[in-house]
């Protein structure tokens, strides 16, 4: 067997043994569009459209909409086309349960993020099983967990993914100094260019540059024009590679000839990012983090509209958060990556934000990407 | 009033007029990372994140995630920051039912993608209200009709858009001639840099790019690397700009110097791509053509592991749909803009696919688009 594969046979292990406690006999997992869930490249390597299906008896069925693809990519112990199940999640679920002998009367666990109306469905045609639809306690709940703390191999390649976005900021900061760098337009091509050149995958979202007319959105639309960028005032430039699956996602400023204003303004969100920085390390209350930043930007009278960061891995927004909302119940732990991203946008001054990756560490957070202000 | 407020006044009109005869009091729509919906932009004008209240009242609340870019681009009676919504759409429905005057006991139709478990807090929080989520006769899904039959500026649009795609079309069959393509990413940077120079907001998706070693998937994996492209064999480029909202989306086949085996699939495809677009008119069955298509491919021992095509719009997948599906139920309208691409994937000889964008008239099918294949 394969390297690969038995990294994702193990993973499945951990999620066949979560089934036997919970008693769910067939658990359901499902990427395609609009629906997308990297729990099943998490699982079964396969980076592209496709129904997962595990059994408690310890099978994988993996329905690609690729058969191609699949083959080159994925590992299960059963690979067969989504033509084969009416390509329609539904019936396709139905053929799994017989295919992998489900009993009937046993539980099947479909998608957290099924809509009311397709669970109704599912109730309808799966008739002989019992289907369950939840959040808290569910299969997607238990995965978010797993994949928040990675394992050494993910840190290998998030540090990898770390390297090669350090890289490409160091050229940008050296082409922007050149002059090289005149428009939004320009800087992503630089990134675009890199990333390929260095094997990425892609980046991990479109790139959003943003020049001084148009900083003032927390995400640029649209993402970037040929509009000037790094001209005199505050531009940001956000981005991430995605490499071996892994992705990074950065936020650096450049601030030309900055005014007074807008000097205040960077001072803060570099307070912030060190006040916030300080804090990381396993144990700390993902909230208690946000929370502090916002507390310092009301002391002088400013207002974050976003949440101050979210883990990092397969998406490039996974748990943990640090977020300051009731709901928010992540405690950092030793393994997780996160981003740190203090912001303040004003539609007179524009807008500045610094980003970047840190690993939680027992005793602190070590900080992965090297982005900053950079003042022209 | 401008004149595109007084557009998606107009819009939101027809939906009022619907709750009216419906007895939806307040309906609801979410476009945000994971549900994505461009409803929302078709009725408010805003291009990001937020969320939208229409009230039977005839009164839009928009509550969108930056404010600053709300103000730019968005037509609602009222406009207010998430921040002042707890950031959690179950708790802004809460107070938008109460800013919108919203009397206890009416009903509240909520996005048709709200999953089960999130539908259940809806119903736990919006007590004293008749909360209901619904796939047929929802609002997404009149929605969804209204959308696929294009009005005269949004037709005005398309061509536009369809006009900046041939010129791009042009260019890459120009440069790949003069031999100045010679990878994958050289192609991509074309596209982007020419989306860009003739100020499209972006590229529909992430522009698929496969030489010969990777054009047998029906989409490469990754999207587009530094492999050669348009060298001995058959590369893939399926591409789309979006250009004021509306998308394109075409794919064009490079065959050099093509075997025979590879002609024959080559052939084939021109073939189904006349048939289909020789079905194409108001009143036809989408299913029918796909099915038509289908059955030719099947006769020369071949199968299309895809559907035939869809509609194209502020979403470059939409309604309606040309599958052979049982539950396609679209039948071709005066006003429709349609794909019509058909496509094989062979893991030995690679893939080839044409793909056009389609407008649906009273007599037939007049093509927007002029991708081919090119054989260099």
């Amino acid at each position: 067997m394969l390297q690969k594969q038995v990294i994702y046979q193990q993973r499945r292990e951990r999620i066949y043994d979560w089934m036997a406690r919970e008693g769910i006999s067939l658990l359901m997992i499902e990427d395609t569009e609009g629906r997308r869930d990297s729990n099943l490249r998490w699982l079964s390597g396969m980076p592209a459209d496709a129904l997962l299906f595990l059994s408690v008896e310890r099978k994988a069925l993996l329905v690609p909409w690729d058969i191609n693809l699949a083959k080159l990519y994925a590992s299960a112990d059963y690979i067969r086309a989504y033509t084969e199940f009416d390509r329609l999640p539904v019936k396709a679920c139905l053929k799994a349960a017989s295919l992998l002998k489900i009993p009937h009367g046993s539980r099947i666990e479909i998608p957290s993020v099924t809509s009311y109306p397709r669970f109704l469905r599912f109730i309808e045609t799966l008739t002989d099983f019992d289907v369950i639809c939840r959040l808290e306690e569910s299969a997607a709940g238990v995965l978010e967990q797993l994949r928040a703390v990675k394992d050494d191999e993910e840190l290998n390649i998030c540090r990898q993914a770390a390297a090669i976005t350090n890289s490409i900021i160091d050229l940008l900061e050296k082409q922007l100094k050149a002059g090289k760098i005149k428009t939004e337009y320009d800087a992503v091509q630089l990134i675009q260019g890199e990333c390929r050149k260095k094997h990425c995958e892609g980046t991990s979202f479109e790139t959003l540059a943003a020049g001084p007319q148009r900083s003032m959105a927390i995400h640029s639309f649209p993402a970037y024009t040929t509009s000037p960028f790094g001209t005199p005032g505050l531009s940001i430039l956000d981005f991430g590679v995605k490499y071996r699956g892994y992705t990074t996602d950065v936020t650096l400023t450049v601030a030309t000839e900055p005014t007074k204003a807008q000097d205040r303004l960077l001072t803060l969100i570099e307070k912030a990012y060190k006040l916030a920085l300080g804090m990381v390390q396993a144990g700390t209350d993902g909230k208690e983090i946000a929370k502090a930043v916002d507390a310092f930007f009301s002391k002088s009278g400013k207002a974050m509209p976003h949440a101050l960061g979210h883990g990092i891995g397969l998406d490039s927004h996974e748990g943990p958060y640090l977020r300051n909302r009731s709901d928010n119940e992540w405690i950092l732990q030793k393994g997780m990556v996160i981003t740190v991203e203090p912001g303040l946008y004003d539609p007179r001054l524009g807008g500045c934000r610094l980003e970047n990756d840190i690993l939680v560490t027992e005793n602190g957070g070590e900080v992965l990407t090297n982005s900053r202000i950079i003042r022209l």
